[in-house]
């Protein structure tokens, strides 16, 4: 079951010498806290994910999701594994102890599920659903609510989800029909939900969907949708569970991967007898669960970057110990490892860099969101809230995808054997795929990237994302190692605002020749994201060695960070070039042309 | 059992449009062909693909392969299936009659495969085999053999497979241990062989392996390897099926895809009983074979292509019927269906231009082995045989690297609904990644490409490639409507020649260096020659418009070589610089700082 593995170095590289994380208890929340407590925190999650839910990846993928008689039931390792997460404070670590929380930085959630999901995507979907869902309540319910459900989820007794989608409104949350009925302090639920992750299952005794509904007689669209509290089974007034709520489990998908995670039809009040509760203000149902959403998002940027670390770490130890061939060389007599041979190389220097340029990019976001949370009012504090809006869309759509291409380089580097069960990989492939579908599309990410956050408040999101990175070229422009590579990212930059200048003014005029080449867009920020944060490493392990500190690891982060930006940002070029093309082919295209 | 579609327009338009095919009838063996003919078998090819292979991709798929007590049992649908299919003449369209052949062109059986990998490529596998392994004996085997086995391979009644790897030699065939042993007229056979595609089954009475192996006392390395025809069931004098020939299924893999291939270890001679004959000269069997892996390689190309075809097609047909969200333009009222999305008409038309260059430049391929085959001596056979020498790792690699991204995309356009399997992208996904994997990894064949094709007969083969290429852009370079793209075509290929002529100086003093852009450079080939072949059928299409004839069909044909080639060249010319840079990090990454 060793098949998790990650290299806690790199971790502690962007935390501590990157990011300076520690400095996070100089916040007025945070004060109780250290550096070495939050070290603690990190390497007993490593710990934890090792030696808790990294079995659960290969039992999961065996027992996948039994559903008979409209319950579904999991591998019974899976709920012991569920109830020891809660104890242990895993899912509410960063969430105040008022309610149950171990009052840890927003940004440990995504270290912790970094390495939770690293260990075992399917089973971590559904304490990471369970946080987000109490946390909505928490935020937004009233105080009837919070007692009855926060702290209960928190601590892992009862989970969450979030129920969105309808069959006929995915991607279009204005479509939803599901519908609710006043009646007395409550509301009377019906319709029909699909594609609840983990839906139904029997982990816990009760089961917490987050749902949106339309209230009898509510606007049409958007601007009609409230959200709703609705449980499994009724809770009594002492808290105790009651009876079933006709929440009823009515199909469950079969998919490419994820086998272990339900994803489930639900359907609600099919006998008149679903009761919810109002969660926040009437009909600002999707404002309000936009929190989790973004959540979401970010989670699944997690995902796609630990689900290819864990098989970048696999494809590294097999390049390791696989004998086949001779030295091209002639370095050494008889057959070597393959990580001898320089095409295996180079999969696995693209791979290290990609993970560690995701991870870097993905931590640095969330750092951004503690600082958005808890400085004061002010400048300082709107600017990396501007940052968090702007990188969101980035991290979910670069990171699942570009973990996709790493879980498939993986399975390359292991030639044959890498299309075999035997070696695991095959499954992170088939895993890392949702990511880039659930959540919003990647596409949808690109419209919300090019469109709304391009234009969010005049603009301050792109142009704080766009300082930090320009600040970065400027500080280290006469740097003696890296002074080419920042050049070329100081180049592409240049390029970014005016294609991105362009490509706004298309927007007024031609919105679907605009919207042809937001997902190209989106991935040119990605390259540039993960150009600075790897040269940002590069320059500090360089300064390390200046100071004496000359080690393997250390010439690790220069060559990864030489290797990917050189070989990325040549295309990145390109790539915003066509971005701005005058071609209208995407957009005239007659439908029966295709 | 919808799922699979081909646009017979698409087939039609490369092979009389683009490539004129009927001429392979002027060929003095053909002369008793014609395009009629011709046609009618590429028609019927879609019909029997479509009636017959279709279904076969999902029972396989819930089949899989049962293995038990050393035998293997295929679902009885699969039995007929092959049965008809050799019957039909399917197996040996393109063999001469005197071996029970149809007496078609080569390159019809490419397009034969085509279709037949594109219904059920699982499937596919098991005659595209026996045709190989036939066609080896037919070619190097004695009269002996040739009446024993061939017959009855291109009828169908026996299967073929190829016995090459072990589990020690894999992508290093020099290691092979499996070892002959001479005794009168024959040989006994011991060792294992393993990723033995189709190496067991019940579809036949009998499965004849063609298997490499040493023979006892001959040099090691490749020098010391010989072709045998080793039956899986001895034959008798008369034809008919003997004992049993120590031939032994040990393990089915467990597999991403291809699902219902049985891919086998098999041991031979355990018992000491298991008789082989030598096939062809002795020492010489890794030549010999080449021809059977060269036409897999081929092979690998098409079932990447195909696949990407049919993948197309079905998200194609989702886009045009599933309504999801408003029309972005306001063109139409309510909710459209998602085709009018431009993210997801980025996708298809990406996924449009990609299928049909990748097809016409495998057709292309194949039209000139025919030219190969049949022209008679002298300059311009050698000059078609240097176009095969090239395009072949060129097919083999980047119609599986970018048949799979193709995949990808399918899966992406039908947003959570393509990860399920009840819309049958996700296996295609899962089938096509094989490709880049076996009959060697893209890595090999880009080593191929740029080492031993580049160096072959003083460069003629990259010269000839570079010839056709160049002469198109010259010819066309004044067209009214593509002269700018002929013009980025042109610029690519100066690139091309400029940095593929540094990659060989380097090759001569630093290979680690050379050998670790051989992948890359290998790309850019494989844009390049779909830039040519993509415009070229452009041109042709706005021929036939000139000429009065408009229609969607050929606006298709425009619209997909511009945006394809606009919006990949650009990135080419960026990866040709990568594929010279001075870093070299690759090389000279320490082993511990991965």
């Amino acid at each position: 079951m060793g098949h998790f593995k990650v290299n806690e170095k790199d971790l502690f590289f962007i935390l501590k010498d990157q990011l300076n994380y520690g400095d996070l208890c100089k916040l007025e929340r945070y004060k109780e806290l250290d550096e070495e407590t939050l070290d603690m925190l990190v390497s007993e999650a490593v710990r934890f994910a090792t030696g808790q839910l990294a079995p659960l990846q290969e039992i999961g993928e065996k027992w996948g999701v039994i559903f008979d008689n409209g319950r579904v039931r999991c591998a019974p390792e899976f709920r012991e594994a569920f109830k020891i997460y809660g104890e242990n404070g895993w899912i509410a670590a960063a969430r105040d102890p008022e309610y149950g929380g171990q009052g840890f930085p927003h940004m440990m959630r995504i270290v912790i599920n970094d390495m939770m999901y690293g260990a075992a995507q399917s089973f971590n979907m559904a304490p990471s659903l369970t946080h987000g869902a109490a946390h909505l309540i928490e935020r937004f319910g009233n105080e009837e609510l919070t007692s009855q459900f926060v702290l209960k989820m928190y601590e892992g007794q009862w989970a969450g989800t979030m129920a969105l989608t309808e069959s006929n409104a995915g991607s279009n949350l204005a479509a939803i029909k599901t519908t609710a009925y006043p009646e007395g302090n409550y509301f009377k639920i019906k319709g029909s939900k699909t594609f609840i992750s983990w839906g139904d299952h029997d982990l816990t005794s009760n089961i917490i969907h987050l749902l949106l509904a339309r209230i009898q007689g509510a606007p049409e669209g958007i601007k009609g949708i409230s959200l709703f509290v609705v449980p499994k089974m009724r809770v009594n007034l002492d808290g105790s569970i009651g009876d079933p709520n006709d929440v009823i489990c009515t199909a469950v998908e079969k998919k490419l991967g994820l086998h272990a995670s339900p994803t489930c039809t639900l359907n609600f009040g099919e006998n008149d007898d679903c009761i919810g509760y109002l969660c926040g203000d009437e009909n600002k149902g999707l404002a309000h669960m936009f929190q989790m959403m973004n959540q979401a998002r970010i989670n699944s940027g997690v995902s796609g970057m630990s689900l290819a670390s864990t098989a970048y770490q696999n494809a590294l130890t097999y390049a390791k110990t696989r004998i086949q061939g001779s030295d091209l060389a002639g370095r050494k007599p008889g057959y070597v490892p393959i990580i001898d041979h320089p095409d295996v190389r180079r999969m696995l220097l693209w791979m290290k860099a990609a993970v560690d340029g995701m991870r870097s990019m993905i931590y640095t976001g969330a750092f951004w969101s503690d600082l958005t949370l808890e400085l004061p009012e002010g400048k300082e504090k709107q600017h990396y809230q501007s940052l968090v809006d702007f990188i969101t869309p980035i991290i979910k759509a670069y990171c699942s995808h570009i973990g996709f291409r790493v879980c498939e380089t993986a399975i390359q580097c292991l030639g044959g054997y890498g299309y075999c069960k035997e070696y695991y990989l095959e499954q992170y492939l088939r895993d890392v795929k949702i990511l880039s579908l659930y959540e919003g599309t990647n596409g949808i990410q690109s419209m919300d990237l090019l469109g709304r956050k391009m234009n969010m408040n005049g603009g301050a999101p792109f142009k704080a994302f766009m300082t930090e990175i320009e600040c970065f070229c400027l500080k280290n422009m006469d740097n003696r190692v890296f002074a080419e590579q920042i050049k070329a990212l100081s180049d592409v930059l240049k390029k970014v605002v005016r294609v991105v200048g362009e490509m706004s003014n298309r927007a007024k005029t031609d919105l679907l020749q605009w919207a042809s080449y937001t997902y190209p867009a989106l991935l040119c920020f990605g390259d540039v994201t993960m150009a600075w944060r790897l040269l940002d490493m590069a320059l500090i392990a360089k300064n390390k060695m200046d100071a004496g500190k000359k080690n393997d690891f250390l010439t690790g982060k220069l060559m990864q960070a030489a290797y990917y930006v050189e070989t990325t940002l040549p295309l990145t070029l390109g790539r915003l070039d066509t971005c701005v093309r005058n071609g209208r082919e995407v957009e005239s295209m007659p439908e029966e042309a295709f």
